[in-house]
């Protein structure tokens, strides 16, 4: 068993800890602590779980529900947070998870590989499509957004009508990236998976299908009630903690739910596997922009949630210039420590603006 | 006879019927709709008269000749439209036609050229260079933009004499890309030109120079007629299809008026002559961007009209974005499908946002 | 003795011209001009003495006294003014040599390089390594001023306690990218420096280290004598001039500040070291934004200034477009005349764009 596991195994304990917090009322921020550390866990279960299973049903199947299910986390806590009327704690999540996966973890990665390797390469092609794919998604958000500024005269189900049509033009984008990466330029993309550098490392035997569909199943059970502690939770503890629900959703629950790939891409790439772990987080902001966000729309609209692609300014700057850092960076196919620590270094400014921002409803 | 010049004759029947139409009184939207289609063969004919003329005159004149004339339809009606007051339909225009060559023709052309070739290579070199003097065109309509943005007290007049400034530096500029192009760096841009080829295409015999300058005249002629009629019907005819008059502007005023370049963008790319098709594509985004717009608002400062390059923010927004990714997608030299199709996901959302957008005069 | 050092010797007669109108009470424009033009050669030698000196202390110190007085006579200045408490000229001087650097210096070179040489290569490594580090100082002066623009309710100490926080974030960045151009990746940058090159141009005996640091202490005295007189009569000289506070500071202050840099600049472009010449304008840029500028927000903080990063919108997007233009040109590793022409033309237009500005103090 790797230290991953052991440590997960320990963590484990948080489930049982936190639903003590809940039911025996030790207060909104022992139950928002203990269910935000008893989800890394179940989130990298979740995520093993669906790779192994996909190693079974074969690749193509097995791609789908790697790019349905990969950032499963987000989206129930993102789902019970839009039930509950958080459509700031929802907006404020997605932001977060793109800019996390591209400065953070593509940072940290690029940080401690490029200290042991001096220079790093990858695919440059692949770079930059991502890049386009993700400049698409910047201007999705930024679009209904500007409409929203420039009239003020706008009425809110007009934005989510624009939305939702945005939103369904995202989903069929997202198609064809998968089309385009697991079919007709597959060869472009062959650059090993997390599950082989699973299998290299672990020497493990041939996955074992209803063990896997077991543990996926448990892990989102419990996922999904703890994410409904986390997000009853929330608003109390953090004005408790003294941060803005800002904040929260944007620094703090990204890193929470993104752990697991955090983990996966920094061990990568201090193997020298720059390929795979940028595909881990840039991957991961891909989907989350081209298809979390999408389906959170569309849930929302059908909810009847007003939930929009209409982003708050602040966080729609913070997003652009996340994706244009990382674009810069990453076009040329090569990777040093300067470059992680840039990433690093524009994490940390958007961090600090998010924690002064003193975001009123409605306003920014 | 090409199949092209076949459906450009079918089409020249929309003539008269359009004339029956004003002179008859059948309403607004008849005129509208059979002046916008009688244009289409029109704007073809001086396309390639243009282009048969400039082989006649030699490769500097009519390189001249080409650059001048080639959005001579655009010209046209933007001019007229100008003459009557309806500002905002020209900038709508210029913006539209500007997103419309950078969006949906490249995108088309990588689009269906990828389908047929899997990757498509271009020129890198050029791609870089364009994109280059496409950030400056971008810049030279956001600053003014942004003056009137950042400064409420700004007078019309002197939002005027700052855009005509300016639009002698573009004009200046594109003068030397021109240089550039055709002299010191000529050996660059050797890829072929449209009329080469037409003439591939269609074994024709050496251009009649009388014919052309012929055909070229008559068309411009009914050209300016029809584009009377087009934009007298346009305010009446636009509101009973329920557009709104930004949207007509920067949708489908461009599509009409670049119908043909379409054809021979996409049809050139269905040949693998990427270098080609691009050239038709960035080329004429450049030429309005650099050479069409500050004419315009040169024109509109001797016209007594309050032209100037002050755009709504909205617009500006949606020729920025265009901008950003048609140069991320065309900066590495090669294309393929996907990438064609982010170009028109990001026009089909450009153009659901310009749906959408309940602009008000006066306050975008 | 170099025909640079004969004029810098006759600019000197500027410095005795200056105290007299200083204390002849020759009037305010008298002592402006006197004390810019008196300020050129003073700058010029406090350059060369720092690169003398860091000869003979060896590199990593030599790279370290470099790389912080570098830009000593904008620091000198700006402190200076700062201590006045005229924030805005401090700020615009900032946005004005980073802009200027960046199209002017690097425009010129370019231009002039480039029609004697028709194409000039340089290393795109370190060109899009310089990209990636001043996209970061874009966010870093982005950020401040946007949480401003999108909160109407922030304090002015909150604000300048962020810009404190990302002052030391940017300050740290810098101390790493010296790490990494001067110990890590030092080959990388081996391109030879602007010593090399004035020691292959004079042929000159050992650099004499007592002679230098005295022209750089009796310069550093004169510079900030000098300094004292520009700003105390800046306020009267620019509106007898006709010019508004903003187009001083971004434009004038910053042509006085880097006057010899221009001069090596386009002196190295001109011998075909590209590399060289592109060192000096952004390493240039790089420093304002990532050294000057935080010490500045600092050196405020501990004066009692109200200095931060909360820049004027329209010099924030003044910078933004610089610097995006400027990366967009610099980043394939090749440069010609055209390319030259159109950083020129970005700089002539934001230059019309601020002449033309009627800002307005807190509005923009």
């Amino acid at each position: 068993m790797s230290i991953k596991n052991l440590i997960f195994f320990g963590l484990l304990i948080f489930v049982p800890i936190s639903a003590s917090a809940h039911f025996l009322g030790w207060g909104e921020l022992a139950v928002f602590v203990t269910a935000a550390i008893a989800i890394i866990p179940l989130a990298g279960w979740m995520g093993q779980a669906t790779e192994e299973i996909a190693v079974v049903v074969g690749p193509s199947l097995g791609g789908l529900l790697n790019a349905t299910f990969g950032n499963a986390t987000e989206l129930i806590i993102a789902l019970i947070a839009l039930n509950a009327g958080l459509i700031n704690v929802v907006k404020s999540s997605i932001t977060g998870s793109i800019i996390g996966n591209l400065l953070l973890v593509m940072g940290l990665s690029m940080l401690l590989g490029g200290i042991k390797f001096k220079e790093q390469d990858f695919q440059p092609v692949i770079a930059r499509m991502n890049a386009s794919s993700m400049n698409l998604a910047v201007i999705a958000i930024l679009l209904p957004t500007a409409v929203d500024f420039t009239s003020p005269s706008i009425t809110e189900p007009t934005l989510q009508r624009l939305s939702v049509a945005v939103a369904i033009v995202l989903i069929l984008v997202y198609g064809l990236t998968l089309l385009f990466s697991m079919k007709t330029h597959a060869y472009l993309y062959d650059v090993g998976t997390a599950e082989e550098e699973g299998a290299e490392e672990e020497h493990h035997e041939a996955p074992n299908l209803p063990l896997w569909i077991g543990v996926l199943l448990a892990a989102t059970l419990v996922v999904a009630i703890e994410s409904e502690w986390l997000v009853g939770s929330l608003e109390v503890a953090t004005k408790q903690l003294g941060l803005s629900e800002l904040f929260t959703g944007v620094i703090l629950l990204p890193i929470i739910g993104n752990a697991a790939e955090h983990a996966t891409a920094v061990t990568v790439a201090l193997k020298n596997k720059m390929d795979l772990s940028l595909s881990v987080a840039v991957g991961s902001s891909m989907q989350i922009a081209l298809f979390v966000a999408p389906v959170l729309v569309i849930a929302g609209w059908l909810m009847g949630q007003p939930m929009d692609l209409d982003f708050n300014n602040f966080q729609l700057i913070a997003v652009a210039v996340s994706i244009l850092i990382a674009n810069s960076i990453s076009s040329d196919g090569s990777s040093n420590w300067l470059e992680g620590t840039l990433l690093l270094a524009t994490y940390t400014i958007i961090g600090l603006a998010f924690f002064f921002h003193p975001m009123i409803e409605g306003i920014g």
